[in-house]
């Protein structure tokens, strides 16, 4: 096992230096939190995940989930983190005090989130998923479904999930045919399939509640007739008993990774059985979901780069404690063997790494920042950061995850051989990461949103108030010497993605959608570098600022970290505008026998 | 299970059209072969693969290698099929006749290794590494160890290893210090311990033959002072009986794939009583060990291509069959979905994976078509052929191991939540194909070959040689209209590449080392884009050339995913350039303590 899975002075760097979480503080919404409070929770958090998650990481991934007699067991541990987390507050944190909860900012939220992630995935996988269908009931359901379902969420007593994907309706959404019909009581009768619901069932725990989606019968075709439903395996009849539901669990999935997390097949009112509740209104479902959906791919991103955290400290205190070889300028065999680290070629993987995890962390916390200025701010000021926090979720969840996956492979080739086998982390973590991109919609879905549906609200405003924001970075790097450099680069790299920006909107514009969508994943990876590239000439301006103060190693390796990622990884948009200015689209010629 | 994992008509148009298998007819010493009798062999090998070796790819893997009461313990087909292959004559196919052997040419021993890795890498990892084992005996050691080891090996009833690795000693052979003191009889007796030793026990076989490095008594430190041996599980005494040679299985590795291919841990002499016997004179062992590591180099090149090709066909299939979704351009959700195919990004992923493993095998067989040129031509000829040879292996190794496992990932995200899941054949692929860059030298290790060493052979002769025959092949491509664009796009890219050449060999002769070497990685990834570039715009031009013959969705199709290649993995080079040209390395400055 690896000591180390995060690095603290780094989460307090992003936090309080570069993203400023204290001038939340003078908002009177937030007034409650200061440093030393903040300061404090990470302690816990880090704390907690020492002792309930980071020690069970390996142990979950060996023992697997078990279906039998049709019941799901999966490890202990799992309900004792919803139930502590529960009992502390945190799955309800960010709700208003007069709801029970602590108004707690989103970037802590996250920020601990990641910290929970980076210890132990699927562990709490579970108690996120949680968190987030009950604030699904919150915002949309009524008093009795609060009070019934939500609260024991809130608890952590209760388990929740969100039961969207069916056999046939996996991105297609629309094509979902899961039916409820209305009874006399108000409620509805449910029948259907419900494939790859994580937490979807297992023995410890007394209940869980699915948000479900499912079609009214009658319901339009399409996402037009698609309402939400709170489903629950047990549901409650008088006097608060529970009784069998018909949600039966027909089976788990055997995965890759995340062999901790169950991945269940639900079969809903097989004998004519099962009842739901409407949430809010019929056929808004879709539009409610996304709620939860917007904050999960956030978190998916968040667990992205938690994974990849965990795999750069694994293989970073491999790279320094593993000797082999020499410095090619002096190869005398009389020389004992260095540590792997002073190999280039090693540090360039290590620095990979380091730039994806510290890159896309800072991302997820801009986007938690403008969830926390959203509730304190209004009118046209509110709006552009909606508008920015649209624009900015699609590429939140896709980088993370791409460069994640690419970040934990690196990570997993610093060990050599050692890598491949499970005796170190990294085996584990470079499974486990693989499902990243495709939770809560593949890289292709995010891509399509993020090309043709956000680049377009509003005439390209959102894109348009991202490159103010950028060029306000670049303005504060301009005025350090070490940076200097690379707010030209970033500069030059934002002139030639407005020009593709131009391109592309452009056939649109001309109606050619497929043409305009054809590589929207490509524009996608350039997003994500341009907004990475920002971050990183964020950061690297405010290590130089705080150099002023005080030289450290930590900051040192900041400003190195942003030289790597404007050396190595900026100047793949070059080959990424070719491609993109190539007129002849090759994915859409010729029909699919050309494919042999 | 997938029903395909390669396609006959791309190996027959592999080598016939694009590599001119037939012409090697010609030459004497390959006289006995016909496209006739090579059809049928190549037919034998695919139905030799989808009896013996295809059905148990999934079954070697849900087994595993069980380690009890110090015996290992493998899937039975894996010596079933190391027998038949040995009586079939296919270990030792490619010696002269006169040895036993069949003259086979090395274009067709790799191809029906690809065949049979396509099938099952796992299982016929074991036959693989008998064949090249029993070749070092033969090439280099006495008629002794010819008739008693290598012999047996070649008739598939002995196992045979290449046992190299220390737990020191990895990448860096020279510290290897397992030891061999001469005793009176002109045995050596052999202690010390290696690991990640494929193949190297199970119960089945009669015997285990480890190929092995050690240090004689006495001998220098480093490179200079190895020795190969000959070190039997069971060694041979008075009338062919056979004793324990004191060679112990520790333990076995755990992996994250390739679970059916048993990875040792081996403890030699450890009561004093383990005797091997030297090939070929003291202290050249580590000459003798690299013609199995060059061949060993190619044919882990040629199973990363043969992994990414079962994982395209299963990936194609699914996209032909799955539906889901609607066209962009017509969101009509009356109309029923369409197969994933026909979905632009989908269809980027596959060109990606049929780019990957068809760019790779035509390189694997340009390489392999040098080795059979080497056996019929001499003087200078021959040299350049060998100085070719000498600089392609290690991109062979590369370009289709690093590619080959983006690859896979892709033909997984193809199949979303599925791909994740063991329902699917694609989980375990790249699982299986992830160990790739690792074998046989890492990518890292490869790129301070193909740099460091390959590319300074004498003043860059083999460079100018490759840029020879890549002119060769742009010249052809100007003939054809579909070709030009491409032709004139791979010259540019090539006088791009010259440059980074003269750049980098420039620092080379001001001594920096260091600065030479630190980007190594960069420049193979450089030069593998550049060489497949190479291969696709020969399959080009010849698919152009066969269309003049009559038009084919074969042809078609290789034609598009040549346009594929030069519109989105071409460009790639744009990116390495600015990286390349940058003055300076971050990885080489500041100390280990820059990484926190």
């Amino acid at each position: 096992m690896a000591d180390k899975y995060l690095s603290r002075e780094n989460l307090k760097f992003i936090l309080y230096d570069v993203h400023q979480l204290e001038d939340l503080f003078s908002q009177s919404y937030f007034n409650e939190y200061s440093k030393e409070s903040v300061d404090m929770m990470l302690e816990a958090a880090i704390d907690f995940s020492d002792r309930e998650l980071f020690p069970y990481l390996e142990e979950m991934d060996r023992q697997g989930i078990r279906f039998k007699d049709g019941e799901v067991e999966i490890h202990p541990q799992v309900y004792k983190v919803l139930r502590e987390l529960g009992e502390s507050g945190w799955i309800m944190a960010t709700l208003p005090n007069e709801e029970g909860g602590m108004q707690l900012p989103h970037m802590l939220y996250y920020i601990t989130s990641f910290i929970y992630n980076a210890a132990n995935n699927s562990a709490i996988g579970y108690t996120g998923l949680t968190g987030g269908a009950a604030n699904l009931i919150r915002s949309f359901g009524n008093d009795d479904l609060k009070g019934k379902y939500a609260a024991k969420m809130y608890q952590g007593k209760w388990q929740g999930t969100m039961a969207l994907t069916e056999p046939q309706a996996g991105s297609s959404l629309s094509d979902l045919t899961t039916k409820a019909v209305p009874q006399s009581d108000g409620s509805y009768k449910i029948t259907g399939q419900k494939i790859f619901i994580s937490g979807g069932d297992y023995k410890d725990v007394e209940n869980v509640v699915h948000l479900m989606l499912a079609r009214i019968e009658g319901a339009p075709l399409g996402t037009k007739g698609i309402s939400l439903f709170v489903v629950p395996k047990k549901r409650i009849i008088e006097d608060n008993n529970l009784v069998d539901n018909d949600v039966i669990t027909a089976g788990i999935y055997h995965k890759m990774g995340q062999h901790g997390y169950a991945t269940t097949h639900l079969m809903i009112g097989e004998k004519d059985n099962c009842l739901g509740n409407l949430v809010g209104e019929a056929n808004l479902g879709l539009k409610y979901m996304f709620q939860m959906m917007n904050d999960s791919r956030i978190v998916v991103g968040l667990t992205g780069a938690s994974i990849a955290s965990a795999a750069y400290y694994a293989s970073l205190q491999y790279a320094r404690e593993r000797t082999q070889g020499r410095n090619p300028s002096s190869k005398n065999v009389e020389e004992s063997p260095i540590e792997i680290i002073n190999h280039a070629d090693v540090r360039r993987m290590l620095f990979l790494q380091k730039a994806v995890v510290e890159g896309s962390l800072s991302l997820i916390m801009e986007c938690a920042k403008y969830i926390d200025l959203m509730k304190v701010t209004n009118g046209e000021e509110k709006e552009n950061l909606e508008l920015l926090l649209e624009l900015l979720t699609p590429i939140a969840k896709v980088y993370p995850t791409e460069m994640g996956i690419v970040a934990v492979n690196n990570g997993l080739q610093c060990l050599g051989g050692y890598g491949y086998c499970i005796d170190f982390p990294l085996e584990q973590l470079s499974r486990d990461i693989r499902i990243t991109t495709l939770y809560e919609g593949t890289t292709g879905i995010q891509s399509l949103d993020l090309l043709g549906r956000k680049m377009l609200m509003q005439d390209g405003k959102a894109a348009k108030l991202l490159w103010i924001e950028i060029n306000k970075t670049i303005a504060e790097a301009n005025q350090f010497d070490q940076t200097i450099k690379y707010a030209s680069q970033l500069h030059e790299a934002l002139t030639k993605y407005q020009t593709i920006v131009q391109k592309l909107t452009g056939i649109a514009k001309q109606g050619k959608t497929e043409e305009f969508l054809a590589d929207a994943n490509l524009f996608m990876e350039l997003s994500g570098i341009i907004t990475i590239g920002w971050q990183w000439l964020k950061q690297g301006t405010v290590a130089c600022k705080n150099q002023d103060m005080g030289q450290s190693n930590f900051l040192e390796s900041k400003i190195q970290t942003m030289k790597y990622f404007f050396t190595y990884e900026l100047p793949k948009i070059e080959g990424l505008m070719v491609t993109l200015m190539e007129d002849e689209i090759i994915t859409i010629k010729g029909d699919k026998e050309l494919l042999v």
